[in-house]
């Protein structure tokens, strides 16, 4: 039961597509990212997931549209939504989503990440 | 399914303790409030909070120990613990919480806010 800053402990990591459990609460995670490249296309069967950007641009592409986050901008990707996360230039977000989430959804590959670490 | 852009729905209210939801997903809401002066102990017997600091300083008083949050820092109020947000100058606040919250959890008075409005 501490606060947590949120520059300090994006100061801890650096590497990309490696989501870090930085809350827990209602059975839901608060994470943070640093993105950079282009993910893969992906869904969640189960569990909205809420984009925040702290730093950066992050482009969503959905199959019908592009939606452009700005840093202070959040995007809700609803269950079932196929979605590919692409930052041209590194981006932070705030990532808000069940504990059940799998970084890359319905596919498994290199860039899946299992059990996440806690800062 | 649109983008949300926190300072544009920020500059759409004045008034303070009064949140308005700006998101919703998996059950809970995401929402913004301007809070300024003393607010009323209380706690939440089924639902954990969290207060993200967007502008100002938050005094957060727990019954124990008074927590105080920047911009870019954030607490999780665990259910059932009683507290007290204090804002000495205006904070924006963006909330993370269930659907089911009501601002004074386990109190009913004048700063009671029953249905929310949506931005």
């Amino acid at each position: 039961m501490e606060k947590i800053n949120l520059a300090q402990k994006l100061a801890l990591f650096a590497d990309h597509w490696n989501p870090r459990i930085i809350g827990e609460l209602n059975g839901q995670h608060v994470k943070l990212a640093k993105l950079l490249g282009e993910f893969v296309w992906h869904s969640h069967a189960e569990e909205d997931e809420m984009f925040l950007v702290l730093k950066g641009t992050l482009l969503m592409r959905l199959r019908d549209r592009d939606i452009e986050l700005s840093e202070g901008e959040f995007f809700i990707v609803p269950r079932g939504v196929e979605h590919l996360p692409v930052a041209v230039e590194e981006v932070h977000v705030l990532l808000f989503e069940p504990a059940s989430t799998l970084n890359t959804g319905n596919v498994q590959n290199e860039r899946t990440r299992g059990e996440l670490e806690r800062l």
